[in-house]
């Protein structure tokens, strides 16, 4: 302990910065508030109705009537991983819908299961083509479509209406990651047709990360309850075992998460209470506000920074017709170093805006308006603080013109 | 959304219970008073400031001078599985010492890897020899060794001491699961020689559960950079990839969780800042006690609690020289419905304390006091409720002995 200072680094103190990235965002306070109610035992009863309350919660917030709706304890990416290896299994072939780097991640995921797996792509800045998942679809008979909603890392969104009805004249299912896109635009897994959406909390849900909420369909959740092997050390004789092959993972291994979450309460992980009240807490703030009234906000708050940006003589980044409303990706100007752009936010405005991956590292800045942080005020603090930075660093933006086009960007009609 | 009611189930209020079962148990008030701090972005300065300070605060916690000291995102079985699926794959050896539920996790992770393993085995209420294991370990020459450290159902801790020169002796490395001990019983992962150790915060360090601590020596670090691939989507010119067997999991690679806590910072999941804040303060909590203090007040609860189960003419359950300090096993006695006695506790005195798994179910309930409830009057008033509740079932046990007993083992010297 020598190395250690005499106040063990003192309380936790966070400076309070305005996270304007693409996540995570400043939580909601009822969020953090609901945190730091006292725990429970995780069979005792009131825990067990926490946990059937975020099933029913989430239901909307998913657009959905599935029963099976429920948390992965982990962060968005262990809700993603979670359903890939439940889903499929070593040598069966999968469709990648790829459009930017969480699609590749979907590809990593599947290459360590052991799956096999075409790509139809789309150039960063676009989305994939209705026509082209089909094609490729019927082609590949695929036993899973893999797709991302947002993909923050191109501000894209890729439309999904068509493609549960494209699934099923294949014979697929269809798993979506919609970690950047729920809360803040809108979801609607029965619509769409799709068997398994994936989400975080520290987006437009306004939450911390650590809790990936979860659905899944009938057809989905019978896949796998066929693979379900419980373990020895809990077995019982009401549960049976399925004939599938036994799912890679234990910790990922959704049957066992969904006899937890059913009347059998069969017991895996230890459920993380804590952010399992603050899950609840998100779903509830979102459906409080109305989700129709929130994908709005997120709208309004997308377009006021688009505007903003563009009137500042910006050019901001990717198809225009498929931007998620709640990131935005804008070119960094010619000789204008962006991070020290990105320092002096910091550390003149305690204000956060997000670099790049891949293709487009140091070539865009990401500007997040989500969840709680989708709010008018925050949009005009972050344009005009950008403009301050930029006219610093010798970039010259027209002046004064920001603020007033994100303004009445904000009060258009969508 | 017809199916929810108005106030959609209410803001979150658990009833005050005084968790004393195995854990989960009551969150120590600072914990939940720093997780209610404001987020950061996952690169920002003062977030990996207090990355940096986690690995330092959970280096004595672990008794060790490993570098590699973090967090996994996840609850404490997350953190078994990322040591498990990072140190061994398909085929190869393992040893597993079983002597409890805990050990038969052990083996249904290693199945799913793929991994081959024998077991050493003990019967519940035991622990293995360390010959056994010495003869087991040479005849099998593994290339990992795992065992849990003390087994919440079972209530035995599994003495460590020499097993790391066995493991050397033979070439193996060792993983230990601490999941139930850590920051209540000493962990000592450089004097044992044991090379990966995990946790959890939700027994003994007095959190809630979803953060897995995790300690790796250089061996082990160097075996796991060795199986390094860094995802497509993130990767550097300065990061190579290594040699070994790509990991089985993506969301688990400690590899790139690594990188993540490494000045390379490279992007993996997004830090869980509420739980990493929530760990943090957990491991200030220990340290600032002391941690030869804090062990020394685990055992005074375990005796105290032990004694007066005897007192009251109950059976503890178990070998009395490897029992836990921190959860205590007692025989249900003939004639008492156990789940009868566990709902007036919970009822009438907001008192919860454990039932048990496999072969005890139904047998034994277990009785924990740990973390921020290892205090003498949590276990008072624990005593006199059960007396009260076995009275009123009509069981009767020696009225008003065992509050006196506990009070005079808890002064008692170890």
């Amino acid at each position: 302990m020598s190395e250690l200072p005499q106040d063990l680094y003192g309380q936790i103190d966070p400076p309070q910065r305005l996270l304007m990235g693409p996540g995570p965002v400043n939580a909601h306070p009822r969020v953090l508030r609901a945190m730091s109610a006292d725990l429970l035992g995780q069979f005792d009863p009131e825990m067990t109705d926490y946990m059937n309350q975020v099933m029913a919660l989430y239901r909307p917030v998913f657009g959905t009537a599935n029963h099976w709706t429920m948390l992965v304890d982990g962060t968005a990416r262990a809700g993603i991983e979670a359903a890939l290896v439940s889903l499929i299994q070593s040598g069966e072939m999968a469709l990648v819908v790829n459009f930017g780097r969480f699609g590749l991640l979907l590809q990593e995921i599947l290459t360590r299961i052991g799956a096999r797996y075409e790509t139809i792509d789309a150039p960063w800045g676009e989305v994939v083509p209705m026509e082209a998942i089909a094609e490729a679809a019927r082609r590949l008979q695929p036993r899973l479509i893999c797709t991302v909603h947002g993909d923050t890392s191109t501000t894209m969104a890729q439309p999904l209406n068509g493609i549960g009805a494209i699934a099923r004249e294949v014979g697929a299912l269809v798993y979506v990651d919609a970690t950047a896109t729920i809360g803040g635009m809108e979801i609607a897994s029965d619509r769409w047709g799709v068997d398994v959406v994936t989400g975080g909390l520290q987006k437009c849900l306004g939450g911390p990360s650590g809790s990936s909420p979860i659905t899944l369909s009938d057809a989905a959740a019978a896949l796998i309850l066929g693979r379900r092997h419980v373990e020895k050390g809990i077995a019982r004789d009401d549960i049976e075992d399925g004939h599938g092959a036994m799912i890679g993972s234990n910790y990922f291994d959704l049957a066992m998460v969904m006899d937890y979450w059913s009347p059998k309460r069969l017991n895996h992980h230890t459920e993380a209470t804590t952010m399992l009240y603050g899950a609840r807490e998100c779903a509830r703030i979102a459906l409080g506000e109305g989700l129709a009234a929130r994908f709005a906000r997120h709208a309004a708050a997308g377009r006021a920074m688009t505007a903003g940006l563009r009137a500042m003589g910006l050019t901001v980044f990717g198809d225009d017709a498929h931007r998620m409303t709640n990131v935005t990706g804008v070119w960094i100007p010619q000789g204008v170093d962006g991070e020290r752009i990105r320092l002096m936010m910091r550390e003149a405005f305690e204000i956060e805006i997000g670099t790049a991956f891949g293709p487009l590292q140091g070539r865009i800045w990401r500007l997040g308006a989500m969840g709680y942080n989708a709010m008018k005020h925050k949009v005009l603090i972050t344009l005009s603080a950008l403009e301050a930075c930029l006219k610093a660093e010798g970039f010259r933006p027209p002046l004064g013109e920001a603020v007033p086009a994100a303004m009445a960007a904000w009060e258009m009609q969508a």
